[in-house]
């Protein structure tokens, strides 16, 4: 099995499993990494978390997510860009980031029950209670949705969080350094066109846009 | 090689070079799957475009970094959300997204001058205008950092961006539906705790966090 263990920087490595939690529940998709024919091949997918698994999910029709329901050894990775380190150099300049790699080899779950737990738990982490205001899913929308669970055993995380590095000489110098937090917003949600009158906007999305103070 | 074709969706996939590029120009990570030891492997890196190639960086120190550096066949997504797509359902719930795969090898660039065009084009790509603002990288600078190029030849780019797609009973009922947009944006700088006194923001660091009306 490929190493999880960095050979670089090894102080950004962490063995920190809340912060891994932490970085996949926050997450939207992650990137899924595969071999089709002996060549890589990566994939965006929605993902979420059940306790001690990775969720991703798709279309039973995608070829590569059936790839993968098979069994095929894969590799998630799971970034968030948390800032720019505006150093005095290009050289020292680079990212706050958190950065998952998770390996392993998922499995489709199969069980109707368990799919539709999964599936909430999915459509939660994208938009956090949007499963209590929206209809049950249907026996045809299960059987069409591929549920792919992954142990979370073999990973590691690699977390960027420092101020720039800048040597004396450039410390010294003329150019500012500091760092840009960066983060994902929400703007106004715009309503479908055949959202009928009167239907207003829910909770999961008024909080989404209005984070609580 | 790889197929670029999608088997589903096909209306949402584009030979849109211009859409390509936008995508990839407005992108700070890639993620890169490589096979090693024939198991996937995926990895976050900064990107940038020089007119027909990608261009991705990293660490000489990096065992990955030199195995695509060797030619490894490769695969980097690139992916931009932009939206939730938030149905009447979840099944129907999606995300706006814009995704390209590229396929191919990269080749590391050895010329000091062409690593600095193309780092000065990453650089740039990550924080516009800061090149102008900072001084030149060192030829140590240069002989530590790895630059990768890939010529963009065989990709492919998935554009999802319809409204929710409910059917007739599901808009009859009560859920709401619409579209959130999502997008990133840069909040207060936070100057380096050594940064000495007088210096002031620069334009580069200005413009991303108070974009032009």
């Amino acid at each position: 099995m490929p190493r999880t263990e960095f050979t670089r920087h090894p102080e950004r490595q962490l063995r920190d499993r809340p912060a891994l939690d932490a970085l996949l529940d926050g997450a939207l998709v992650g990137h899924v990494g595969l071999v089709a024919d002996g060549f890589p091949v990566v994939i965006p997918t929605g993902i979420g978390r059940d306790g001690d698994d990775l969720l991703a999910h798709g279309s039973t029709a995608s070829r590569w997510m059936r790839l993968l329901a098979d069994g095929a050894p894969a590799s998630v990775a799971v970034t968030s860009l948390d800032g720019l380190v505006v150093a005095r150099s290009a050289f020292e300049s680079s990212m706050h980031y958190r950065s998952a790699v998770l390996f392993g080899s998922f499995r489709a779950l199969t069980d109707p029950a368990e799919k539709e737990h999964a599936l909430d738990i999915i459509t939660d982490s994208l938009l956090p209670g949007r499963v209590a205001e929206v209809r049950r899913p249907t026996g045809k929308e299960l059987a069409a949705t591929l549920v792919l669970t992954l142990p979370i055993v073999q990973w590691s995380l690699k977390v960027s969080a420092d101020w720039p590095d800048d040597p004396d000489e450039d410390v010294e110098g003329p150019a500012w350094a500091g760092v840009v937090p960066l983060r994902r917003t929400a703007t106004a949600p715009l309503p479908a066109p055949d959202l009928r009158a009167g239907i207003s906007l829910p909770p999961s999305v008024q909080h989404l846009v209005m984070p609580a103070p």
